[in-house]
């Protein structure tokens, strides 16, 4: 397969130009813009549709190797405000995987039982196993974000746990996790319409939900909680990569892309046989009717 | 959408073409035939393509009202011996639909945890909630099945598990569960050749077990084995439908449209808002800026 490029990339890998570095500032990313790649939407669509074996053929040889003793395993970890495309991302771009190999967890406003646990405990028990391609809709990551604006817990707590955070991927990366950090960046205006539309469409009625105004309304503070995870957790061992998403066809190749050039770089080859293969032709040969 | 009949549809639903009745014999199904479709594998495949958007149309319905209060869920689940195919439905068929509407649980030997408990409590915990669509490949089936070939039981053990699977059963489709039992049916020379593939390319070694012939050797008893599933199993709460499955092509398509037709015949609106719309336009307009 070989990492063969769109005809539109613009020749810089996703990862290069989508990682966030030292002195990242959301505000300055245009949340139209598309990094990497210099198509239009015919394009965009054109190019995810054609990763889409290069992706099996990568994913299945990871499987494989789950299979077969080996113990490298991914974690796509998907953030973003409401609207943002996280359920697009689910559906296009982890949905083009074989669902045998993926497993997605969503996490949501957690139970009494979650509560009475600290807050990597639920993250843990969701995590990948080997072969497999983890995939988290929200994260830890709400524990500094409407814990934090929503004032859930006191901010001594949630301002000890980016370091938590960091010491927990340090982890996941020695126990050979691949952590590919995304958030779904979308403009205030943007998300304005896209709840407009919930709220004009009778079949997009049960994705609204009020307290979605509420979440609006404190657009800036979210974006300062963001910041701060930029800047604090965009580590070397796992760095965040902020994905412009107004365009959504965009964030959906930029997401697929990600996955493609992380899943590359592990150089997978197939598991050999763990049996005599001569001998078991023989035996097959052997039961003929 | 509607139910819009396939071009090569041969006007009967796949439901009642492959249900198990009275006086089913397994013996005496080709599998090699295709019920209930006229086409050739050029059709078939554009067939399975063709009803991606009605599907996704009704999973959505079923997960919104599985959102909104909903108690529907469906339980697909799958049986057949090795190279049956069952890796190909979930990539291709349970693939095509939203994963965050599916959730897949292969069931392979039970751990000690497992085989310290009754033979349905790994079941019950892998049951799909409300809205979803659960798929089993394989179930709790292999416990009249493998366990009763290989005698992992006591007869007088495995004998009393059928009365005790069709109570169990009827208390899922009590609990709003739509139940599709579909049973992927080989003959033993495709077998042979599916085998053999697995012992020419490297690519597919690691799908290979020895002891895949060691099952291959004792066919005759799994098809003794299946018969009396479909004997004491197929009932009217709970059916079975055997899907002739040397076809690959026509396999995946059949069980795609069993799913459909059940999603169908749900029958499910989009579930009324439970916020007043008007409202909410009022408030999201105030948050422009």
């Amino acid at each position: 397969m070989g990492q063969k490029k769109s005809k539109k990339s613009a020749g810089t890998p996703f990862s290069d130009a989508l990682r966030v570095g030292e002195g990242f500032l959301l505000s300055d990313l245009d949340p139209r813009a598309t990094p990497a790649f210099d198509g239009d939407k015919s394009d965009g669509e054109e190019a995810l549709a054609d990763a889409d074996d290069e992706i099996d053929d990568l994913q299945e040889r990871l499987y494989a190797n789950g299979q077969s003793g080996g113990t490298q395993k991914v974690l796509l970890l998907i953030q973003g405000l409401d609207t943002a495309g996280k359920g697009g991302i689910m559906r296009h771009v982890v949905g083009a995987v074989d669902p045998q190999g993926t497993e997605i967890t969503a996490f949501k406003s957690p139970t009494q039982e979650e509560l009475d646990h600290p807050f990597l405990w639920r993250i843990r028990k969701a995590l990948p196993e080997a072969g497999m391609i983890g995939v988290f809709d929200r994260s830890h990551y709400e524990d500094v974000l409407i814990v934090r604006v929503e004032e859930l817990v006191e901010p001594a707590v949630w301002a000890r746990r980016y370091s938590t955070i960091n010491e927990f991927e340090q982890s996941l990366v020695d126990d050979d996790t691949t952590l590919i950090k995304v958030m779904l960046h979308i403009s205030h205006e943007e998300q304005g319409e896209r709840l407009a539309e919930r709220l004009e469409r009778p079949d997009k009625f049960w994705k609204y939900n009020p307290g979605d105004i509420d979440t609006r309304l404190q657009w800036d503070a979210y974006m300062q909680a963001y910041q701060d995870i930029m800047d604090k957790t965009s580590t070397e061992h796992a760095p965040w990569f902020v994905v412009p998403a107004d365009r959504k066809w965009y964030a959906r190749l930029a997401v697929q892309q990600l996955l493609r050039e992380h899943l590359a770089a592990l150089d997978l080859e197939w598991p050999p046989a763990d049996f005599d293969v001569t001998k078991e032709q023989k035996r097959l040969k052997k039961t003929t009717r």
